[in-house]
């Protein structure tokens, strides 16, 4: 047996750690994350994933650990997965979250991590998928993914997400911000947290005027509102994550489950192909036409059109 | 003559709607799309571009106007590009701030654009890097790239620029909230806008230990206060922007030119293979992996392999 097939015996059987190198095999990437990958994903599928996005600030973390309170109310196991911006500098996660997650890692019902998200070429080898198959394929019910911004990437990550939960505060730029940054589009559950501060009336009458704006669609998303630091509200939000749930057992969820394995092997693709174009293009060939580049004689798109054709 | 360079010889003479065309062959992509740039490539590489990011609300709009408004009254003509996240659903951009950019319309010396930043697959085929070459080429001193998240998408975007302005506000989540989403090591400026907030004081106080907290740099991010309504600060910041310009006359800027050249090298060779990929798969072989990835009888990075290899 290699080493993963031990790991992964261990991580079924409960074992945490186990659980934590096989984390960290899929987030190095390469041959065994791939072997990995393709012996768990048959067990993976059953799990219901619950992206959480929002402005940076808006109280995502406190709300997480919130939800993993009422997870755990209702004695399922939960995972919860922090997916970080590795700086360009540092190519790290932030520490501060590193701890902050841990605060519920006395239960071992829970498994919090931090991930960073971040491929050589701009967060296309996103490991944050990856790692929820392989939280789903050890038997999860319910995995949190958390975001720290609120991009484009972030977009794409919680897209692997079965209910995604936007997180604003109140008077949070009168929620155009929110329009603005694409979040009305991706959210299944609005939650204006830090409701105990004013403005919080019209930020719910705003969502709710601008979520039902557009054309009907089946599922409604319902504005919440929560505070998290005490709590207020986490049940009810919980139940709106359960009802959305509940909706996707029918022809919707069919319809994410095949948006997300088209989204998937997309990304497989284009992961693959880059990684052979690292790996096919002359080093000394790169430096010269960057040189060229550089000077000015020649055009980034020409000189990445002649480095494939050699 | 084909059809761009006429228009580039119109646009060259300050034609903004011919201007305005060869953006929207940029934004289309494609072959015409490659030649143009090959063409304008050579003419670029004079302007200084200043990147502007964080979190939505932040007042980066505004401030953008009063940075106009600076390169203005020292009579240099100015660019600004919107970048923003296409929704997966509109793929459009949003309406209210296209209209924000028209403010300064009337001033034939300031062109305004918002642009789409989302390629098929997660922000890959990106344009507003190709829309500021065109933008340099055709003669703009100062081309201004506002983002409209904050995430990695978004950090990605001002990687392209020479100076990156990263905006906050007093007490936006105590400074922690800027190193949590990677903004500290991107920024070469930073500015707290509406600083007639309280708590102005301490978030400049956190940003600059923060920011003086790491290995010594050979440039200093400035920690500068605004408030972009009224203009207060506007002219402070942009003599920031300027000392950073100068900064970057010398071995720094050689070193910017070099990692963007490489960086647009490498983009431009992911583009191409994955547009490459779009055409070479057969649609038939698709479907049929996708069915069987829904099925989970294969997974998704199997089957990538497998589609690229036939």
């Amino acid at each position: 047996m290699s080493g993963f097939e031990e790991l992964l015996a261990s991580a079924l059987d409960g074992d945490r750690r186990a659980l934590a190198k096989l984390l960290t095999i899929v987030e190095r990437g390469g041959e065994e994350s791939r072997r990995l990958l393709a012996t768990v994903y048959p067990r993976a599928g059953t799990a219901h994933v619950v992206g959480v996005t929002g402005p940076p600030g808006a109280g995502k973390s406190t709300l997480v650990n919130q939800l993993i309170g009422q997870v755990r109310a209702g004695d399922d196991e939960v995972a919860a997965l922090l997916v970080d911006p590795s700086s360009p500098f540092s190519g790290g996660a932030i520490l501060g979250d590193r701890i902050r997650m841990q605060d519920r890692v006395s239960d071992p019902g829970v498994y919090a991590r931090s991930m960073a998200s971040r491929g050589q070429l701009g967060g296309v080898s996103d490991a944050a998928p990856k790692a929820v198959v392989v939280l789903d394929a050890v038997g999860f019910p319910y995995i949190v993914l958390e975001t720290v911004g609120v991009g484009q990437a972030e977009v794409d990550i919680v897209e692997s997400a079965h209910t995604t939960l936007v997180v604003l505060n109140p008077g949070w730029g009168d929620s155009i911000q929110a329009a603005k940054a694409g979040l009305l589009e991706i959210g299944d559950v609005f939650v204006v947290n830090k409701a105990d501060r004013p403005g919080v009336e019209s930020t719910v009458a705003d969502l709710n005027h601008m979520l039902h704006d557009g054309p009907e669609r089946a599922w409604t998303p319902p504005v919440l509102t929560t505070v998290a630091q005490t709590g207020e509200g986490a049940d009810a939000l919980w139940d709106a994550v359960r009802d959305h749930q509940q909706y996707l057992t029918g022809e919707a969820g069919e319809a994410v489950a095949r948006r997300q394995a088209e989204r998937e092997v997309r990304l497989a693709m284009h992961e693959l192909l880059v990684q052979r174009a690292e790996q096919v293009v002359d080093q000394a060939a790169f430096e010269a036409s960057i040189a060229e580049v550089i000077a000015r004689r020649l055009d980034p798109w020409t000189a990445a059109a002649e480095l494939l054709r050699s």
